[in-house]
């Protein structure tokens, strides 16, 4: 079975070496308090790594501005809790991360889907649902989760000004930002809140609540992510957190603070960007050589996911069996839209797959993308694909 | 500074080369599964080892009964999250833990308190609140938090006959079990529950749903307790979990498992009783010798905590703030109550304090004490005091 299923990161990209290093000198050096009990807030020093690195993507945080999650699912859920009341709203992206709606459903969150497109969140669509008063609104802007998109300079600029204007407050979730494989890095939402607005100097930030990860870029069996937010929300966020698991693990605070320090961070995530690059051009160009023309996918820029739109009539049930038969695997796409039917006057098919290219290595993805270009075929009326194709088929 | 307020393990029983030579290992032979996700219900290996384990307490689990947890606080929000919706009864014990007060409270969380003695649980007042409906009860048999007290065996098949009666659940939250000093082990609730009540043989488990941890056998820092539950109910814990943090550090839970297979933990914990009942022995004989005789105190036959109780009429408040100008700290015992006044024909008063003696040193503890007393003495009239100790203080 080849799987395009997953998020995961590819296991050959892990530092171990590294870990082993940084293991052996926390025991060694720090084990009374990287074993005991420690701040509910996080490791300072593990804080002040991650302000520091934050600043140079133009996020000024202190320390006080951060605090460490059990991942940042668990950054979803905390805000969630501290936000949602059953029935308030949530402005969220169609189709949206699954997780966060499986973080905000359990406090009884209902939704204002709002549809992208290869530019991201559709920011000419925003004033309605911003007039129905959304708790907050939850945005991907960078290779979003599911579709692979990015969200357009110019509609950054406008989805933070329109949240000033209607006091909606936003969760810029960025567990991707930095495994970007081609164009330039776009400023983030916590940043252009605080350019465009003229937030103070201090480190208030500002309506924009920012959350990231160490899952893809050093390993997500540490269940290490962060939320960046004004320090009266951090402290709430903290109390909160307190009455959940007391603190993240130390542990493993302490062994990423060592693994990343010195500058190891950054040319880790060059490794990762160069490998991922590798394996999300396999994929473009397999689906460019293999899929059937009536077939489209986003081109992402970054991130672990593309998106395919099937043309419309295909039973994705079906489809999703014969893939499987074919020995492969990926996510259809209804799964990542917090409504079934209508809503804000646009339809959410099942049309869409998810698939995942950081995790198969190039041989797996280019024979993926082959057997899943058969299980299609058999779908599909011979008149969609290409003469060539349809002789393929006979 | 002296402090007996916190709840920390001693960071010198932590098994430090045992840490080094599991991460060694781990990363050495496991990487790939160890830095990646996991399972929401946790490392399969380490829900077998700790089925094993329990069995040897006569705790008949499988691995699907057991869902590990990012620390027993997190066994607690699950259960909150499960259970309680806003304005439902919870039935403690008065003092009871404060985190489970804090995880409880999220939910909106209304409490039934029922006072305990030195047998623990006062099961000869519970048919009342019972007849309330409260959705479970929360209850610490052994070596309670923070009065150090143990529910008696006979109160122990008293309490699970009444709670099947009255058809409410059990959260038995055990994780000082196996710090016994003194005295046979007394079978847990979860235990009688399935005897008495002559459950099936199977693994449904029953009425009971128990919490345990490894964070005073082996080290807090990992964040790693698990919950036992019939299927059904870890299942849909499972699936609160999986919102609030995807699962637990894969990386911990491997170490955790390298570090306790073997025998190791077993080794280990007697290893840390021997530790620990000195350190009791040496705060029970400090006591006696120091304390004036109005003030009175529990005999914990485990655990990390003694509970003080001292005369009517003391303000607490000036207590302890000559206490920290000794350089002695404590937490006051109002902080463990669900309620500040009366409940259920009980007046809980602030005439507590909970010492902790598993991190100070027996030097420390002997110290800590005598400046303790000390300021405990300005505070009781003359006459409190014993003759010889009132002559010290002149």
């Amino acid at each position: 079975m080849i799987s395009f299923g997953g998020g995961l990161p590819a296991p050959d990209v892990f530092p171990v070496q590294r870990f082993q290093e940084a293991c052996h000198k926390v025991l060694t050096e720090h084990a009374a308090a990287a074993l005991q009990y420690g701040e509910t807030e996080g490791y300072r020093p593990l804080r002040e790594l991650l302000a520091n690195n934050m600043a140079r993507y133009g996020i000024k945080a202190k320390p006080e501005n951060v605090l460490i999650t059990s991942g940042s699912q668990q950054a979803l859920d905390l805000i969630g809790k501290l936000f949602i009341n059953r029935g308030d709203r949530v402005l969220v992206e169609a189709p949206t991360y699954l997780g966060a709606l499986q973080a905000f459903n359990v406090y009884g969150a209902e939704y204002e889907s709002v549809p992208i497109d290869e530019n991201g969140l559709r920011t000419d669509l925003l004033e309605q649902p911003l007039r129905s008063g959304p708790r907050f609104m939850y945005v991907l802007p960078n290779f979003q989760n599911p579709a692979g998109t990015t969200l357009s300079e110019a509609r950054r600029h406008e989805l933070v000004l329109l949240a000033d204007r209607y006091g909606i407050p936003i969760i810029e979730d960025d567990p991707y930002g930095q495994l970007r494989y081609e164009g330039e890095h776009l400023p983030s939402l916590v940043v252009l809140d605080r350019e465009n607005l003229r937030r103070d100097e201090g480190y208030s930030i500002g309506n924009v609540i920012y959350l990231s990860t160490f899952s893809k870029t050093l390993a997500p069996g540490l269940r290490l992510g962060w939320i960046v937010a004004p320090p009266e929300v951090i402290s709430k966020l903290a109390q909160l957190k307190q009455g959940a698991d007391l603190h993240t693990s130390t542990f493993t605070q302490f062994v990423a603070y060592e693994v990343a320090r010195d500058g190891f961070l950054d040319k880790h995530v060059k490794l990762i960007r160069q490998i991922y690059r590798e394996r999300r051009d396999v994929m473009l160009q397999s689906l460019e050589e293999l899929f059937p023309p009536a077939v489209t996918w986003t081109h992402p820029q970054g991130g672990l996911f593309l998106w395919v739109t099937l043309p419309e009539g295909l039973d994705m049930k079906a489809v999703f069996k014969s893939a499987l038969e074919q020995n492969v695997a990926f996510v259809p796409g209804d799964s990542f839209y917090a409504h079934d039917g209508h809503n804000n006057g646009f339809v959410e098919g099942s049309r869409h797959m998810r698939l995942n290219f950081s995790n198969p290595a190039p041989a797996e993805i280019r024979e993926g993308i082959r057997r899943l270009s058969i299980a299609l075929k058999s779908h599909l009326p011979a008149s969609t694909l290409s003469s060539e194709l349809a002789l393929d088929m006979r």
